[in-house]
């Protein structure tokens, strides 16, 4: 089963999405037109509008209504990703270079704000009130969770809690919204949006944990950047986390990782150390949980491509 | 008449909305609650606030209901100030050292996403459509504004119109909207709200050139930064834009102004020159325009509060 098949019937309504966030982010503004888009080219799996339209099948299914929550998750995902590259200092983000590259860190800034700004006028067509709150509260949380992560920077004191409450706030948040706000927009049952809310909550975890597998494991042509690149960051991922934990000369293996001449030392040794199999077993405790979640909704195709879609994701390679 | 006079009516309220900021910017994050705090009392006139509760009194007051306007707008007003000054490398804001100078750029970032995100969260709890829609607008007005700001930076060739155009949206939009969204969500009549619109960026268009006065003539201790602040970070503003269209050697004129060993020059000829007495000119036309709006609102004491505060604006030394 490939991802593409569980999205074919979606295949004309995701069309329609792509063009809905070309014309969002058009501007006469030059440099504004020219980041933008260079974004948008720049691809991506565009996996929150997917789970926004699955959480619309529990409803009244209607692309005109969940394209206003799809567009604006989409690009909310996308400005929070140029502010990172901000703060990570990235070159490369899916082997193009990143809005900070390219241009500089102030446009980069000030792209994010638009992009997010966008998002939030297309938002702003739907009425219903609880989708401004869960849209807000998760965008609050996002916010917190990037100047965690700043603060957790070469921080090796972290434990697996604190590494877990980041990545929820990081991914698994807005994942989470965007199945439930699926489900809401289309006016789907109270017990559908929240089987549909914690199923994307464990997706979203298992998605990240993956991510932070792959960044080790991956090379540099599927990831479109360097393997390690967490690492070298500074960004501590569980894979090291985990090593490091583990290492009987903790201060040894830190001094290590924070020396650029010797890191790539330090990511052979968690490309060859258990940390890899401890997280990929924790990825796949959160999507039990998410295949457990689906329970809560009526059985039937778009309830088993939700379950497809966690299992690809548990076995996803790039 | 002083402006305290004008807000004494609105003392208990004016504190209650200061009171719902600080709980609005609280978290548990330690980097984010000194860096919004910080923000938070470095003062500023709260003049968003101001606005949002006379536009409410054209309608049925309601401080419990117009706090949840009040405050998202003072917020969003702190957060575009936050990613302003990493724009403008400001060191200085209102005699206070700014995030980015006693943090740094990146954390100013994210403070100011996290306060924008804070608005929004807040700004959710009011059910009107109309209030969605004209704040997410006003947003993303203002994000463009703030990426023409680095585009025109040392951009000699703007004219007086590219200007306008620039402190609409950096400025004016903002306070017109302050004055609108206080009345809608009063449910103030249409034509109320429209006149408050128009008052409200009128007034905003006077308050930013008046501002840009007060950045030459002003000085160190009243301005809480040097005079001459927007000059030397490139921003040009319409008083040296005024005499750079008069002088006969325009091109030494803004080789000058590049110059930092000559930019003290450059800001001696501006405060001495008539383009201050121009752009005090302008200023008063769009306060007279302001006047002009507030003949649509009925007459009494809050219509005359609307009318002192806008004369106050044009005669303000700081």
């Amino acid at each position: 089963m490939k991802l593409a098949d569980i999205f074919f019937p979606f295949r004309a309504d995701m069309n329609k999405i792509e063009r809905e966030l070309d014309r969002a982010i058009d501007t006469a503004e030059p440099v504004l037109q020219k980041t933008a888009s260079h974004l948008l080219k720049a691809g991506g799996k565009r996996i929150r509008p997917v789970f926004v339209l699955l959480g619309g099948k529990f409803g009244a299914y209607d692309i005109e209504r969940l394209k206003y929550v799809a567009v604006p998750l989409e690009l909310i995902h996308m400005a929070s990703l140029v502010h990172d590259d901000v703060i990570d200092d990235a070159e490369l983000r899916r082997g193009k270079p990143t809005v900070k590259a390219k241009w500089d860190n102030k446009i980069a800034m000030y792209t994010g704000d638009y992009i997010f700004a966008r998002a939030l006028m297309i938002a702003a067509e739907l009425t219903d009130p609880r989708i401004h709150r869960i849209l807000s509260r998760a965008i609050v949380e996002m916010s917190i969770g990037e100047i965690e992560q700043i603060r957790d920077f070469n921080n090796w004191d972290q434990g697996l809690r604190h590494y877990l409450r980041r990545i929820r706030r990081k991914t698994a948040l807005l994942i989470a919204v965007s199945c439930q706000l699926g489900a809401i927009a289309t006016g789907a049952p109270d017990s559908a949006v929240r089987s549909l809310y914690l199923y994307g909550y464990n997706v979203g975890m298992a998605f990240q944990i993956t991510d932070d597998i792959l960044d080790f494991t991956g090379d540099e042509k599927t990831l479109g950047k360097p393997a390690g690149s967490d690492l070298r960051q500074g960004n501590i991922t569980l894979p090291a986390l985990y090593m490091h934990k583990q290492s009987t000369h903790a201060d040894e293996f830190h001094r290590l990782a924070e020396d650029p001449a010797q890191i790539e030392r330090v990511i052979e040794f968690v490309r060859n150390g258990e940390g890899l199999a401890f997280t990929q077993r924790l990825a796949e405790r959160y999507l039990d949980r998410a295949l457990a979640a689906l329970d809560g909704l009526p059985a039937g195709r778009d309830r088993d491509a939700l379950g497809k879609i966690a299992r690809f994701i548990g076995e996803r390679k790039f």
